[in-house]
């Protein structure tokens, strides 16, 4: 396997308030020479799939200026200092859908660019998720609900209507865990 | 669905080889307020799912300076804008791996994270792949490739051992290419 390369200094290069810029000075274990790379530091995540008592997944449709169209996801968000990734999942999928869920199960971590990001992102099923009706968007925001039935999602992962790798990412840990879950009642 | 906001204006922020970074001021279509996004604009990606006539997976394994330890990866990179997604797909696996195929199957196409990136990652199918060999590193790569069964991939995903976002998409994308095929044979 790979060899880990030796940090051996780092330069603060810009705050941009959801990330900051750093480039690392690190030498590599296989010629010995120095190679800068820019990585950008930021908080965890975290991605829910609520799925209703009637086996419905609970999607959100948004504006993302990355992209600068209206994006096919999962509710979702940042982890504020304050929270455990299982609350911040909790209160994303109240403030985005009004949806709340007795508990959630985690389905994994990944993270979302090694080569670049230093954070990771942490999903969690909600299930039997009820609606308060009740939303809390930022300003910033502008979330639709939509309901989805997951024997679509396969269709809409490959036309690209599902196109956000992090969600695609959260709905193949979501099958890997129905998957187990089938297996150990077999 | 949610509504397009308006982007009003652009301001350049950083420029760090890899990314630029990149404020846009844009329009809430349901407050009619003005806010700020920080955006990565890069060029497309691309990952290549390499399958030997044995039926295994290609791997590599690499440290990223992101989480700052070795991951476990399929082959991929930039695109070069001289090339087309599939050129640099059979290039990068070459590169990486020292495999080749006749052909590359696309499997789909992804954005990375709508939020902040711009831009699109390319997945593809190499079926049958054959080693040269003869692998061409550059500098700052240090790069193992490691066979794998596919039978594995559920567990190394579920155990975070392959917890890389965009590779976990590019084998999910794999599994239903896969299903589809099955799906037309029967």
């Amino acid at each position: 396997m790979g060899n880990p390369w030796i940090c051996k200094e780092s330069r603060d290069c810009g705050d941009y308030k959801i990330f900051k810029v750093r480039q690392d000075t690190c030498e590599s274990p296989r010629t010995g020479l120095d190679h800068n790379f820019f990585v950008l530091e930021t908080t965890d995540w975290t991605t829910v799939v609520p799925v209703t008592p009637e086996g419905k997944l609970v999607c959100i449709q948004q504006w993302r200026p990355g992209t600068a169209a209206i994006e096919l996801e999962l509710p979702g968000g940042v982890i504020d200092p304050d929270e455990t990734p299982k609350e911040a999942a909790a209160r994303e999928l109240r403030e985005e859908t009004g949806y709340i869920a007795d508990d959630l199960v985690p389905l994994g971590t990944m993270s979302p660019n090694p080569a670049i990001l230093t954070n990771r992102c942490h999903f969690f099923l909600a299930k039997d998720v009820t609606p308060t009706g009740e939303r809390e968007l930022d300003a910033a925001e502008d979330i639709d609900s939509v309901l989805i039935d997951p024997s679509r999602i396969p269709d809409l992962v490959t036309a690209g209507t599902l196109r956000h790798g992090i969600i695609i990412a959260a709905l193949y840990h979501y099958e890997l865990y129905l998957r187990s879950v089938r297996r150990i009642k077999q």
